[in-house]
């Protein structure tokens, strides 16, 4: 078994609302930045786990967010095992 | 000018307390993933950005981060043009 560090994406749905984005969007209009026509906003997990493989830490993670990290009505969930030298942020 | 999508994660810096991590790995224990030995949690932002080039919206992503999106005194930030084809989530 090794470390490897997953990095988890979980972001809302498309199409249901996002109050956090649409507050990010209105601060950055109000700092006069108009180039931004949209935003949404996510959570950005890592995980360092005991794994046989990166693909066994992958599947790992997967089961996580089916179960904790992500709410499966309002979010989806992207997991990639970050490289072996990137340590957790 | 063209629409590019932006991919901003927010992490916090190494050796600073993350206490949504702590919690979601008290969590992911009391379930039984032991195989976790440590979790960090940041943002995933999306922005939607008009700009004359990938880098020229990366290089505006990155302005925006030390105005608003992210606290230079305990944040982290990585920019990264996601692919052309990869709709906002």
């Amino acid at each position: 078994m090794s470390q490897f560090t997953v990095e988890v994406l979980v972001t809302p749905r498309p199409g249901l609302l996002d109050p956090q984005g649409k507050a990010i969007h209105h601060a950055l209009s109000s700092l006069g930045y108009d180039a931004v026509a949209d935003v949404r906003v996510g959570k950005a997990i890592y995980l360092e786990v005991a794994a046989a493989s990166p693909d066994d830490a992958v599947e790992r993670a997967e089961e996580m967010c089916r179960k904790l990290l992500a709410n499966p009505v309002t979010e989806d969930f992207h997991v990639t095992a970050a490289a072996a030298d990137r340590a957790l942020p």
